[in-house]
This record gives structure tokens, C-alpha cells and sequence, in this order.
């Protein structure tokens, strides 16, 4: 791969030949409104974690069409030497506003707006949906597999199975937003300050004469962070002992513990139970002992149930591949124009898969909690401009079965839509990673835990204004 | 994302911490061997189609550790100074043996082995497996998929949906390597010469006052390779009857023929059938029909199936996260150290989970046709060393059940695992992207079609020679 990935090119060839059409038809500057949203939770969950503005951020910012890129595009002899010079020029000036990364997200929820000139729009769909779509994929699925593990650290360990360099280093900076402790990733760590960690592999133990020598060399080496890998041949008869005389032989004298022992095949509940009774009987009842070895959410819960001694679990495939559901759904889609007057024109898109079907207008979402319990209650799509009276009591109702009414009183209604550019200037600052991770964690804890559940979770809600739906149901009608 | 990603600390940690201990205890310089296979064929495929070579080897041409990196590592105060100095210094030097990208391969093959000294063959592992796993596994999942639509295009659609930049890119390139006909990635054409094609949105038609008008303003700018996507209201009673006037009122004056319509949703066989009639009939039996939404490879099979009047697919996130199985779990593990005399010591793993267990031995991979009919017969897994004499008959066994063994005669016997680097020279010449799908798609040829079959594929004969099958088992009875 190179290292220098130019990523203006990176994009869909039909986000070119729109922007080029748009521009010969006199329509590139024409202002136009685009919306993100999902329609579906991964792996029927409850709900999904928003993660990837930052990299949106960065490719919005560093955005430029070189020479060569040009010229590469013209070759194509489709585009005119108009739309040409346009990139050669091109200079942002969007609006966009989007949920801040790590916030719990819900189907049909706009959690990223663009608004600006159509050219301009159409270009970035491709890179801001495969960051969201990737980003977000992983966030979620880590979300689910820490809450498994119920308060044991999960650390991500799936660079090698990762769908290349990048979904290695973005993965692992998603599955920590969601709660990790950690990667095996030290890239992400340079980058984003995911603390990074490790041991050893099989072909430690291997290039020794045996694995009590192997053991040994590694307790030496790292007295202070010493974990050994027990199974390279038989966790009970060999790897096991010769970890406790290797503590006994090289740590001790020293003054130091063991951190961890680890496993990374075999029965690892029935290994778990065997393993801690072991140490604990050989005086290490703090050496911790860490399981990997294609772990997920269900396997993980299934061990804590079956009662398993594990204080750590190593994730890597099933997290960084997402691989019970690898495909995150987010969309694009035109939800108004402006005319020349500036008035903003709602846009429909019809489908014969009614789930295709879009809300319109240009909008803004609200987050409702409790001031009693400080648990969220409802998201709200309003207008936009829409300001909701949290002095009043609010009439939330189901937009499908409108008749499913309730009145909410007491309640703090929150903009989740943050403006990000404005006329193509940054005015969001960027959070550090790991004040991402501490408000991901937070908004998570807001919700009740019938939302957070694997099997068939409450559905959360999420609410048109009555304006919103309003607009929206006489464009239905229209069509 | 950054977009310069610095390569050299995409790394799994332990690889570090290894490599430091093997420095430390003077065992960096040792030479060992790694090998890299995998367990399974992804959706219990009979074949994989091995992939990412290019890639691995401009990782390795620019492997180097800069100051900034080094004192990275240094910060995390586990590493010697003598460590940290070899990295700074670092010049590799392994052996580097690899089957070239494209060839079909099966379980328990070597497809990559690395000779060198350990410190560095370490370091490689991460990097090595994460792009060919990344890479193999669309590969495979992408000669599915085309092998599904029985000679009709695939074009690879999955930018938006791709597991971050580099999934896009090299996605894309993986899947015109097994037998996609382009892509939509743009980054993809132009780094490897995938030709790259779309056409419009849904965005394109909503931003006109009205479908004929987007259509004709399409037609109007592209007339040569027009395109038109006829689902945003209603296939039959909107966007086919607004193409086809199109294409009568701006195609025909012009002398240009459509290219064709697409649909991306709806019941895609049944609304494929009535298309294609209604274009017949308005003189269109030359304008093709292709769809999208959610493809792979047993969908495309149900549409043919059906009688669907399809042309070309268009194919998206099942592709290009492989979401049917999102893991292709290839392994580097250790089968050989040398001694101080340069004896190769065979190395072998034992698990308590029997597929974990290696094959030891530095390694060659032989593939084996008939003369007759010039198909595959079987692959045979020998010492690197040997020769095999084709002049005589070759009596193949099963590893497993040594009992069932076969005599073949009129064969020839062709080594998979090529040399790519020497002595840290690269020997190998790169073959062009299109170079590497010719092969590919010729050497499925010589495939049986009774192991290409989706549905319990015949198991492909992957066999050890007796030297080599005599050396694991001596060494699976002393552990």
C-alpha cells in the first residue's frame, strides 16, 4: 500500500459525474441539504454508537484536488474543463453539524447534516459515509461486547484480521470510545493515545529449548509487566507449572507479581476455573488470568455465566470485522434544496421498500431526559429552527401509529446536532480520544438498560415534531 | 485519518516486546521460519483465492523505523537501548517465499514463508497477515459472487460501506483481481488500473424539478455512456416510461445508444423482466439492465434462477466486507529455527484444539495437473528441498486416513511458492493488476467444477510427502 494515501480521489466515480452535470447545468452552486442516518442496528441491538467525525474532520479539512488528481479525472474526457478548474480551485464552504462521536444513535435520526452548494455536497458522501459506516460498525459492536464482559477489561487484539491498515488503526480507536481498555495496535496508540499492550506468541515459547526457558527469559526481561502465554502445549501439565516456577524463581527474588497468566485455545471456562484455583493455591491470587481466541459478546457471556475465572478478555476478529454483522447501513440522502430566495424546499425520496423511504427538511435532533432520573426518555426530529419550551409539558407521539401519545414534564430537552463547519470554517474543537471514551461511557450509562439488552431490546424512542411529520406526510401524499 | 500513515508501528505490541526479548537474550539473530496458512475456506468454500502480495512487499521495500518512531517506543521504557538501536538501523534481510497473488489455494498450505533472523521475522507478522487476510478473504468472497452471475459483469460498488480507506481501495482491487469487472472506487483506478464506473444518484433525480428533467440533463451531458437510474419514484409507472423518453428525445437525434438502466430496489426479478420487455418493445434490446441493493452471491443465483433479465450487478457492502463471513483467518506461526551449524530443526505447536496444531518444516507447495486434461489433481506439500521427478508415478496420500492413497502418472508437478525477496533483496518482478486477474481466472479454470460448487464442495487433495509426513509425526509422539 502506499504511505501516502491521497484520499481526494478516494470517492465514488458517480459523485464526480454528478458534480460534473451539476456544474454544466448551471446547478452546482445551488444549496443543497444532505442527511446521514441508519435504518437498522447491527445484530438487532438496541442501539448504535456514532463514531468517525474526527476523521471527517480531517479529510474535510485537508480536501484538495492536485494537479495530477485533475488530470488523472480529465483523461476521463468526461468532464468539462469548467468543473475541471472548479477542483483545481476548490475551496469548501459547507456547513456540516453532526452528533459528537461516541453518542448512542437510533434508526432514522440524522446524525450528520451538509449543507452547501450541490457540487460541493455530492463530493463528500462517499468518505463521509465509509468513515461513519466503518467507525461507527465497530464502536457499536465493542459497546456490546464490553457490556458483556460486565466490568473485566476487554482489550482489542484484531489488527491481523482487520480489513487492512486502516480498519486495524480506526477499529481500534472506535472499540475504545466504546469502552476497551486497550489494543494490541501501536499505531493507534502513536495517533490517538490508545494505550497499547501486549506479550507474547506461540513462537515465543517455540524458539526456546523449552517453555520453562522461554518463561523465564520473558520474566527477565520484563519483571514488572510479566503476562506468559500457558498453551503452546498443555496449559495443566506444563504451561501452568512452569509459569509458577518461573514467578516463583525469577519474580519473587526480584519483588515482583505476575501480572497475568493467558490462554488462547481449549475450554476456557473449565481452564479458568482450574487455572485460578492453581495460583491461588501457589500464593498468586492476584495474577489475573486474560482468555482470547475468537471471543464475542455471546461467548464472553456464556463464560461469565458457566462461572469462568477471567479478569481479561483479548478481542480480536469477531470485534474488528464486526463479523456477526459487518455492514453498518448509514445513507446520504437529499432532504432539501434552497431556491434562489433562500427558502428551503423539503425533499422526499420515495421507495417501494418502505424503509427507503426519507424525512425531509433540514432538521435537528433532540435528546429528552428526566430531570427525576437523568435517564433519557425519547429523541425528538424537529425543524431546524424548532425550539422546544422545556418549561412546558411536550406531546411526544409515534410517527407510524400516531394515536401512541405520551405528555412529558420535568424533562431537559438536548441539541445533539453540533455545528462543525460553518461556510466551510472549523468551529468545533475537537475532543481528545479519551474524553470521547468518558462521554460515550456516560451517555451510555443515561440509558435504561432495556434498551442495552442483547435479545429483543426496547425500542427506543424516536419522534417527529408535529411539523416535521406534518411536511413530511403531505409530500407522501403528493407523490 | 492521517494521510501519511506511517506503516512501521502498525504493529501488534507483542511483536515489539518479542523482538526486544529475542535481542536481549542474543537470540535476535537466530534464523527461523514462518509460516502462513489458514484453517478454512470462508463460507465453507471449497478454494481460497490468495491475495495482497503487492502490497506485502511495498511494505516490506519501505520498512524503516524513523527517530520519532523509535523514541516513541522508547517512552514506553520496556525496550533496551541496544533494541532500539536495531531498529534504527534496520535493514532487512529475510527470505521471503510466497505464492503469487491470484492462485487459488486451500487449507493447511504455506502460502507465505519467511527465513530470517527472528527479531526480524517477528516484526513482519502483523502486517503480513493483515493484508493478506484482508485481501484473500474479498478475493475468495468476490469469485463467488462471479461465479454466481455465470458471465454476467460484477462491478464492485462498496466504497461507502468499506471498513475504512485502505478496505475501500484494496477491496476493490482484490475484487477485480478474482474476476470483477471494475469498481466505483476512483483511489482503486487510479493507483491499479481497475477501471472505475457509475452514473447517478438518487440525489441526481431529486434535485431537478422533475425525473424527465434529471434524465434529460443526464443524457444531455453524458451521451455516450448514459446510465439512467429509474427507481427514486416509481420503476414502471415514472422512471422507465421518463428513460425511454429520454433516451427517443436526446439519444436518438444524436445517433447514441443507451447504455442502460438501473434499479436499486424493488423485487429487482420480477421488475427485471417487465423492464426488459418494455425496452424491447420501445426499441431498446440492445440498452442493458443492471441492478443493485444488497447482492451476493446466492441472491445473484436466485435472480438467474428466476429468469431475471439482468446484465450487470452491481455490488456492494456484501462484498466488500465479505459479510457473510467477515474473517479470513490465515496464521504466521513458527515450523523451523536453525542451528549454529545452519541444521534446520523442525518446530511444531501442539494444541489442545487439533486444528490448531502446525506442519512443520522450511517448505515448498507443489500443484499438481494432468497432462490429459491439463486440470488440478491435487496439491502436494513437500521439504523445500524436494524434487519431484515427473517422469514417474507419484503416489499421493491422505494425511489424515494414510490409507487411502492414490497413484497418479502423466502429470506435471508445479512449485507455488516462489522466491519474492533474498536475503532481504527483492527477486521477484511485480506482475500489473491485470496481469495477476488473467492468472487468476485461468488457474480457476483448472479447477474441477466440483470444488468451485457454493454447496458441499468436493474437499481439494492437499497431501504431504512421506519425509514430510514422517518428520510431524516424530515429532507429535515425543510432545
Amino acid at each position: 500500500m502506499n504511505q501516502e494515501f491521497e484520499l481526494s480521489l478516494l470517492n465514488d466515480f458517480y459523485e464526480f459525474t454528478m458534480s460534473n452535470g451539476f456544474y454544466n447545468e448551471n446547478k452546482g452552486e445551488r444549496i443543497v441539504y444532505f442527511d446521514v442516518f441508519f435504518r437498522r442496528v447491527p445484530d438487532k441491538g438496541g442501539y448504535a454508537i456514532c463514531c468517525g467525525l474526527d476523521q471527517i474532520i480531517d479529510y474535510i479539512s485537508n480536501l484538495s484536488y492536485s494537479e495530477e488528481n485533475v488530470e488523472f479525472l480529465r483523461q476521463k474526457k468526461l468532464f468539462s474543463d469548467g468543473f475541471l478548474d472548479y477542483l483545481r480551485n476548490f475551496k469548501f464552504s459547507c456547513d456540516v453539524y453532526a452528533v459528537p462521536e461516541g453518542t448512542p444513535v437510533f434508526p432514522g435520526e440524522p446524525i450528520l447534516t451538509v449543507r452547501g452548494p450541490a457540487i460541493q455536497a455530492q463530493l463528500l458522501e462517499t468518505m463521509i459515509l465509509l468513515t461513519l459506516n466503518h467507525q461507527s460498525l465497530i464502536a457499536t459492536k465493542a459497546s456490546r461486547i464490553v457490556r458483556a464482559a460486565d466490568g473485566r477489561g476487554v482489550s482489542e487484539f484484531g489488527a491481523r484480521r482487520a480489513h487492512g491498515t486502516a480498519a486495524s488503526v480506526m477499529g481500534a480507536r472506535a472499540a475504545y470510545i466504546a469502552g476497551c481498555t486497550g489494543t494490541s495496535n501501536v499505531l493507534c496508540d502513536k495517533l490517538y493515545g490508545v494505550p497499547c499492550n501486549g506479550t507474547m506468541a506461540h513462537s515465543w515459547v517455540q524458539s526456546f529449548d523449552s517453555e520453562y526457558e522461554a518463561f523465564e527469559a520473558y520474566a527477565r526481561n520484563y519483571p514488572q509487566s510479566c503476562v506468559l502465554l500457558i498453551d503452546t502445549f498443555n496449559v495443566l501439565k506444563s504451561g501452568l507449572p512452569n509459569a509458577i516456577k518461573c514467578f516463583d524463581n525469577v519474580l519473587k527474588p526480584q519483588g515482583c507479581r505476575p501480572v497475568a497468566v493467558r490462554i488462547d485455545s481449549g475450554d476456557i471456562t473449565y481452564l479458568s476455573k482450574k487455572i485460578r484455583a492453581v495460583l491461588d493455591a501457589a500464593g498468586y491470587p492476584d495474577c489475573k488470568i486474560m482468555v482470547s481466541n475468537s471471543l464475542d459478546e455471546y461467548i464472553i457471556r456464556d463464560c461469565i455465566n458457566q462461572g469462568a475465572k477471567i479478569d481479561l478478555f483479548g478481542v480480536g476478529e469477531r470485534l474488528i470485522t464486526s463479523r456477526s454483522e459487518s455492514v453498518f447501513g448509514g445513507v446520504y440522502k437529499l432532504v432539501a434544496v434552497e431556491d434562489e430566495e433562500g427558502n428551503i424546499i423539503p425533499k422526499i425520496k420515495i421507495s417501494e421498500n418502505i424503509e427507503k423511504i426519507t424525512t425531509p427538511c433540514f432538521k435537528q435532533l433532540y435528546r429528552f431526559f428526566s430531570k427525576e432520573t437523568g435517564m433519557a426518555i425519547a429523541d425528538l426530529i424537529t425543524l431546524h429552527e424548532e425550539v422546544i419550551d422545556e418549561s412546558k409539558p411536550y406531546t411526544l407521539f409515534d410517527p407510524v401509529h400516531t394515536w401512541k401519545e405520551k405528555v412529558v414534564n420535568d424533562y431537559v430537552a438536548t441539541p445533539l446536532l453540533k455545528p462543525i463547519f460553518l461556510g466551510g470554517k472549523l468551529v468545533y474543537e475537537k475532543p481528545q480520544t479519551i474524553e470521547i471514551r468518558s462521554y460515550c461511557l456516560e451517555q451510555l450509562s443515561l440509558l435504561w438498560d432495556e434498551v442495552k439488552r442483547f435479545e429483543n431490546p426496547h425500542e427506543y424512542y424516536v419522534d417527529y415534531s408535529q411539523k416535521l411529520w406534518d411536511i413530511k406526510h403531505q409530500l407522501l401524499k403528493k407523490h
